[in-house]
């Protein structure tokens, strides 16, 4: 047995930005060296970001991420970190003709290297794409077909990413090639519960292939990926070692205690797989015995509390890494803007939120009340404008009335949104959820603008269950609640027209979110959703008004996916679209 | 030898929509077998429309289309045509497990089965799943793993679909089998120029498989995709027997002279891919000779005019199968909108469309007078909705100028134009081009707005260029050329502040839109650009512009797709995106 410390880096790289990512990896290897760790693992595709979609056929980009992490191994030794083997995803392509046959040189792959000693080595390629759900890596990615183990102060440590890991192979190369660990660099991206998925995974695979297991995951927004991190290091027997926290930059370090490597063979085949297994020395010594540290295992977050700090993540990356310093936003007074405002503040400080007011004839006085009610908890920027001189204005100009005439008001406020915008250069905030997405109870170019939509992948039920949750939180730590508890109890109204309420267009949102999840996340049919006691004309409302919807959708600003399903990547249907479920032949 | 009489349905289905797609079949076979064809073959995914998209997930869907491709083969029988060969693509499934080891039963399939005498039978699942620019195949289907041949009247037709004749598998199957007729069923979208790969790759693969090659491919609209047909059949030396016109629903109908088949083995394997043959006969009794019709080869469209005749598919296919008989835009006087206009009149008739002149304080006189002039040649419906009253109202409740400003007259057009869809229930075009939709030279939720963006994937330079051909072809048929002449040579301007230019912003559009022809077709980066002889400075700004426009184009509504790379399914990059191409280390 031979003793290892290990770190991995639970950092937050942005997509492009090469140079940047660079050095994160520099800053974070240093602490890693400074807590006298020998290996230290960074998040898939560290170097370029992750997803990168189409920038992976950039030959300049692919070119850039190549010679990026040469110069880093170079840099790193230049440091004084050349003895501590970094690990890093990158952006990397087939050089040689001979890897793969029929594969074209110059194909991109999901790469990763092992730096040591001024040189990257251990070069391996994603084995398993995945093309499902927000994923499209067969569109940009060749597969890898070898195995590696690289022998690290004398212990065997095999290699795989993300995917491949759900996969069999990995765990049964790495049994076969007796390692004493099997470490995964990932991109995972959070949905609700996937920490629980994710552990039981890990154990799992640590238990097939006979050996401890690491696995290091990124944090932080990119578009509407949210990655929270959750980086795991669990022994041979599946047990928990030390884990990271949830949407945290952090360094998890662990000692382990590992079987020491045998005979080096050059190249071996797995018999289960067929895959070669490719094996590279970087140390064979083992080290000296030493004193261990203490692991830690970060508590998991409640429910609530962790939603809650993907839709923060996701909001401040998007705002941050978009060149942005500032939001605005409509405040309605309703529950969904001041849910809204109230994650706006925790992602970018209430003096970078800017809110604006816009009552019409129809504004009952308690709008008004509410949203002054949360600048005041808050202290975001709150200022009024009201829009009835100009709705007098249209209606002299073109004469509207019923539906058109309460969009016209949406599209007014809009229009005044996207004006301070461009003049004080915030970036706008949509306040649609999940719920009012589905079922196209939104104005196209009205409440629907914005760059981002903080809310959009949250069903109205679970948007009221934040709000209290937030508040409750608040209460807990001794600060104001941001949130006014009118805007959580009272009914909800789009307040277009006199004493509209939202179940006057829709089902109780309670019974509109059950049929909403079965249809969307769950891809039932018609028949299935009768089968399972809804009434057949509850299901064809609700199912006629989310298909006809779909083209709202598409122009839809991006929002934070916290769902196993978001409206976005992760469900893709043709506007163009006659199938009809609810007209069962 | 035997004679066979093939017929090929250039149809157009809709997607969703079963029943209507089974009522073609039966429209459309009952008309080869008018014209005695003794087989008629159909589009890839016929029943169901193509792409589905997700659509393929829903239990539902993949059930109805099962259903309803063994239903319809009971009512061809019923209705008298149980003889003729209907070769029909359907959504199928995976439903036998031992049909593929480690598939699971349920997977969705692209399919295709030949109905006859009252049974699907030889059903094929399409082998090679594209999963590039538009296509996300691999996303939804499960592959086929066997090579189909069916007997009909004693000539061995091998089959397959789509991107299958693009790889080498299908002509060396054929060959293997020696099958008489290589028959190959489409849903192959249009581009320019594809026409000619199209007749190369059929006439190469007729040659390979030596044996006749008979193309059919549906036409129509569906999102952003256009169909142009062009259905082919070639003999066996790859020489044109007939070929469809471009766009056009119609009957294919070929004699074709064909090796009679022989031995029939129940299975056998091709020794080249290893791929197993299935063998079906259908009817092994040959025709007595008859009477040879004569085939029609349809001449190609001139480049414009194909050009055209895709985006009124597009247009016209987009607003009826989404349930709208008109369409509403507004009218600037500028090249952009008249172009839309005069497709929009020979996509839905001109009494179908709504125009709005909204002039502002510096619109131009001759703004008016074109709208207007083009409303007298076309017949269009041309309402003046002035802005400066609107103008005046916001200005006294934001204080807005600058960007902000120009801004805000693009935004007060768009609340008019979706105020009167509303009302009047016209879908809104919107008028931007491909060139300004990469610098982003367009207002989000104000000229950006609508249902469709009929020349989005329009180059400016090439809306110039439509506009001339459009006229031309007018005088040349003797009738009045539908755009002002005026609006082709004036000088572009946004006419958002007094005296602006196009120019004073962008470079010129020939210049400009050459480095996106470059940049965005074709991926190359800065140094590849500057090597072709782009100054630098024109390049950083092309560039800069274009990366920064992302999120307007995820804004931005669909359109036809006529280049090789479109802004949508072809080019997905992320809006957060630190990459910069003009600022090469």
């Amino acid at each position: 047995m031979a003793q290892l410390r290990i770190a991995l880096a639970q950092v937050n790289p942005t997509v492009g930005d090469i140079d940047g990512n660079v050095r994160l990896v520099l800053e974070w290897a240093r602490k890693a060296a400074d807590a006298r760790a020998h290996i230290v693992a960074f998040p898939e595709m560290m170097l370029t970001g992750y997803p990168i979609e189409d920038l992976a056929f950039r030959t300049s980009f692919v070119d850039a991420s190549r010679a990026a992490v040469e110069q880093l191994a170079v840099d790193l030794d230049a440091t004084g970190l050349g003895e501590l083997v970094v690990v890093v995803g990158y952006l990397g392509k087939v050089v040689e003709s001979a890897d793969r046959l029929g594969v074209p040189k110059g194909s991109p792959q999901n790469c990763a290297a092992f730096l040591h000693r001024g040189q990257a080595r251990v070069r391996y390629a994603k084995h398993h794409l995945p093309n499902y759900g927000v994923f499209d890596e067969a569109r940009y990615f060749v597969s890898g077909d070898t195995t590696e183990v690289a022998r690290i102060c004398g212990v065997d440590v095999a290699f795989c990413i993300c995917e491949d890991l759900w996969q069999d192979g990995p765990s049964a190369a790495a049994k076969a090639a007796d390692a004493g660990l099997l470490l995964v660099i990932n991109g995972s991206p959070y949905e609700t519960n996937k920490d629980d998925v994710r552990l039981e995974l890990v154990s799992r695979r640590a238990r097939e292939a006979g050996c401890a297991l690491a696995y290091v995951n990124m944090v932080g927004g990119q578009d509407e990926l949210v990655f929270d991190g959750d980086s795991i290091v669990v022994d041979g027997d599946g047990t928990t070692v030390a884990r990271a926290g949830q949407f945290t930059d952090e360094l998890v370090v662990a000692d382990l205690d590992l079987p020491s490597g045998g005979v080096v063979p050059e190249l071996r085949a797995d018999p289960a797989s067929g895959l070669r297994i490719h094996h590279t020395v970087l140390s064979d010594v083992e080290n000296a015995p030493y004193e261990r540290v203490v692991a830690v295992t970060a508590p998991r977050l409640h429910e609530q509390a962790e939603v809650w700090a993907a839709l923060v993540t996701g909001l401040r990356d998007y705002v941050r890494k978009n060149g942005f310093s500032s939001v605005l936003l409509g405040m309605s007074g309703g529950i969904d803007s001041t849910v809204v405002a109230a994650l706006a503040c925790d992602a970018v400080g209430a003096v970078n939120v800017h809110g604006v007011s816009n009552p019409s004839a129809w504004s009952s006085e308690h709008s008004r009340s509410d949203a002054a009610d949360q600048a005041q908890r808050t202290g975001l920027n709150l200022r009024t404008v009201p829009i009835a001189p100009l709705v007098e204005a249209f209606q002299e100009a073109v004469q509207l009335d019923g539906l058109a005439l309460e969009n016209l008001q949406a599209r007014l406020r809009a229009v005044i949104w996207m004006g301070l915008s461009n003049q004080e250069g915030h970036l706008v905030l949509a306040c649609g959820n999940k719920s009012e997405l589905a079922v196209g109870y939104s104005t196209i170019y009205g409440d629907a603008v914005g760059g981002l939509a903080p809310i959009k992948d949250v069903f109205k039920t679970q948007v009221w269950e934040l709000a209290k949750w937030r508040n409750a939180e608040a209460e807990r730590l001794g600060q104001t609640p941001p949130i006014p508890p009118d805007t959580i109890t009272k009914e909800p109204s789009a307040e277009l027209r006199p004493g509209q309420k939202d179940t006057d267009s829709l089902p109780p949102y309670e019974l509109l979110d059950d049929v909403l999840d079965d249809y969307i996340e769950r891809d039932h049919g018609s028949r299935e959703l009768i089968a399972a006691g809804f009434a057949p004309p509850l299901v064809e409302r609700v199912l006629q008004l989310t298909d006809r919807a779909e083209y709202k959708r598409r122009q839809y600003p991006p929002g934070p996916k916290i769902s196993s399903r978001n409206f976005g990547r992760d469900r893709r249907l043709p506007i163009t679209n006659s199938w009809r479920e609810y007209a069962p032949s």
